[in-house]
């Protein structure tokens, strides 16, 4: 799931992660049937994952095929009933036996072999010709488990073999929200109440808490206004051209190259008298198979603003404190960073610099922003 | 922080708890100035430690103190305020940082002393005359954190040395809650949910999932209906006498006293005609001081319910389903058990067994219910 441990065997290292802390932070929630069922839920996902893989039999019939990070089992399963020689379904959590369950309760278990354990530990008998693996998290980066797949790519997969999927864009574009204000009010409301409390404190117990008042200050901001949020917005509210900002070829990418991710992009506000309240952060990803071997049908998995086909994704939105009043054809030149979390590494750093020149030529001064994935 | 650790010295080990795993499951939330603030506005609680320490200065005054897990500060500042010579205050998270210039904002620097780490692993230059602590979790014992308490103790405490609070008790007694059908609904809901779900996934997408329709409902019953929850009880809500099924004197407390809690108590239902929807189990600590040095004014910390000085403890209930009709003058044979979970000893497995017999004499056939306080 995206990490190197302890018992890393063969995968290049990006720092040791203690395997118990990385169970308490990260992997646990994937144990629990609840969170297995929402992503199961997700229609846009299971029919993305579903008819790339029955839409491209070839990829599958006589094959053998290694699922990085199994979950419930569902792409494993897929993957036999499309044709596959053989299918390993790997499921660092306990999950793997209700995955092993699935198996059998579907006919499957003399193809689909669940093996539980971390990609970075177990060894398989053999090399196989397609990794699927559903590794995605919020705004594509969030808990790093491509780096599992990597690794998983770098010791399982032949020459020859194939990615699903097969490419990966991270997206950001402009947008307008009332988050932005009730964000704010939150955060006002929980500094005034600050100052009473101080007072109180004062008055009734004799402390002076007030050299706290920065450090709290501090804290609430970094929650209610640095902190992106989880949204599923609606296409109205992208106010400009949307950007890519990273492209990945799944089956050439290292840990390296997803370390840090930095982009300079523009984008010019298409909406007349608006506030730019902040971005949006989306991936999509495609199956296409490999160039020697192309996919037959391709399919694409996008979490872009929608009307009705958002996904549990939703978007992770940042948002702009104080937000900054645009016309249609200000336009933006952006700088985008984000880096890994020194304190855990499935979380991330992001950071913002923003120009906005409007029409007229006149240049504000920049913006720069700061903001945690949590 | 009430937990042995792998660098523990001198105290009695109930097993090794990895310290990293320990600080992303239960530490890290007292590092938020946030989480502080809250106990801090709570003035139930406030108003105990304040009138125990200010009430009985002659503990105090010229004297040494070790506060254990002091978070902001503030029952060491207290403590240096009202005489004493000497004030440690360790605390395990970086909220000691904040506790030192709290501090020395109040001027205290010369008498109060911040140590950041572990009570376990902490050297003091020399034994206390006081240990005076905020230990208590939900229902008293959730987190467990005593047992740094008793470490503290029995390495620090003078032979003459007083405990704040110096006891502790357990209170349990039959409610009525409508929480008890909101949850029930809230299951039916989930159970309703996965058998369309099912239904969906094996139209859509041709996997059958029924095997898991055990497993799922077993996980959500744990949830909905065998997780203990917070709430503020109304005293109406209580419907018969309550029991204590636990006395803790904190001069003498072993870490294998309270491993474990067993009661066998009766209760009589002194409402008419009502459902018994569960238990509520709270708890309430004493200022005393020790039988040799006692309190000049004994202080009364409580949680029981309340219908205007509720605290941020709330109860613990403890939900029956169904619930069962009982009339004034029932009586409740119920036998008590609650042991610390073996995957986080932080947390507690309960175990009610209830006999009912009715003012006829008719005995209900006994009703055993596990319960999880998470």
């Amino acid at each position: 799931m995206g990490s190197s441990t302890n018992g890393v065997v063969g995968c290049s290292s990006t720092g040791a992660v203690d395997k118990g802390v990385d169970f308490a932070n990260y992997f646990c929630t994937y144990a629990f049937l609840y969170h297995q069922k929402e992503m199961l839920c997700d229609r846009v996902r299971m029919d993305a994952y579903y008819n790339a893989i029955f839409q491209n039999k070839h990829h599958f019939q006589g094959k053998t095929v290694l699922d990085v990070g199994t979950g419930s089992g569902i792409l494993a399963i897929w993957s036999a009933q499309a044709g596959a020689r053989k299918v390993y379904a790997v499921e660092a959590t306990k999950m793997s036996e209700h995955a092993r369950s699935l198996v059998n309760a579907n006919n499957l278990q003399d193809i689909v072999e669940v093996i539980e354990g971390s990609m970075e530990e177990v060894v398989l008998p053999e090399k196989v010709d397609v990794i699927i693996s559903e590794w995605m998290g919020y705004f594509l980066l969030r808990e790093s488990m491509f780096d599992s797949v990597i690794c998983a790519r770098d010791r399982w997969l032949k020459p020859t073999g194939v990615m699903y999927p097969s490419h990966a864009r991270m997206w950001v574009s402009p947008i307008r929200s009332s988050l932005v204000d009730q964000r704010k009010n939150d955060y006002e409301g929980a500094m005034d109440d600050w100052y009473g409390f101080l007072e109180d404190t004062k008055n009734s117990y004799g402390v002076d808490m007030s050299v706290l008042t920065r450090p709290f200050s501090e804290e609430q901001e970094k929650y209610y206004l640095q902190t992106s949020l989880w949204n599923n917005l609606h296409p109205h509210q992208v106010i400009g051209t949307a950007a890519v900002i990273k492209e990945i070829d799944c089956i050439t990418a290292t840990v390296n190259d997803i370390l840090q991710v930095t982009s300079s992009f523009s984008s010019t506000i298409s909406m007349e008298h608006t506030r730019l309240c902040g971005f949006a952060g989306w991936f999509d990803v495609h199956f296409r198979g490999r160039r020697e071997d192309p996919a037959q049908q391709e399919i694409e998995l996008t979490t872009a603003p929608s009307s009705n086909n958002g996904t549990h994704w939703g978007q992770q939105v940042f948002l702009l404190h104080p937000p900054v009043h645009v016309d249609e054809g200000s336009n933006l030149n952006v700088y985008f960073s984000m880096n890994r979390s020194k304190e855990n590494h499935r979380l991330m750093e992001v950071e913002f610099d923003v120009k906005i020149s409007k029409p007229s030529g006149k240049i504000l001064p920049p913006i720069i922003k700061k903001f945690y994935i949590e």
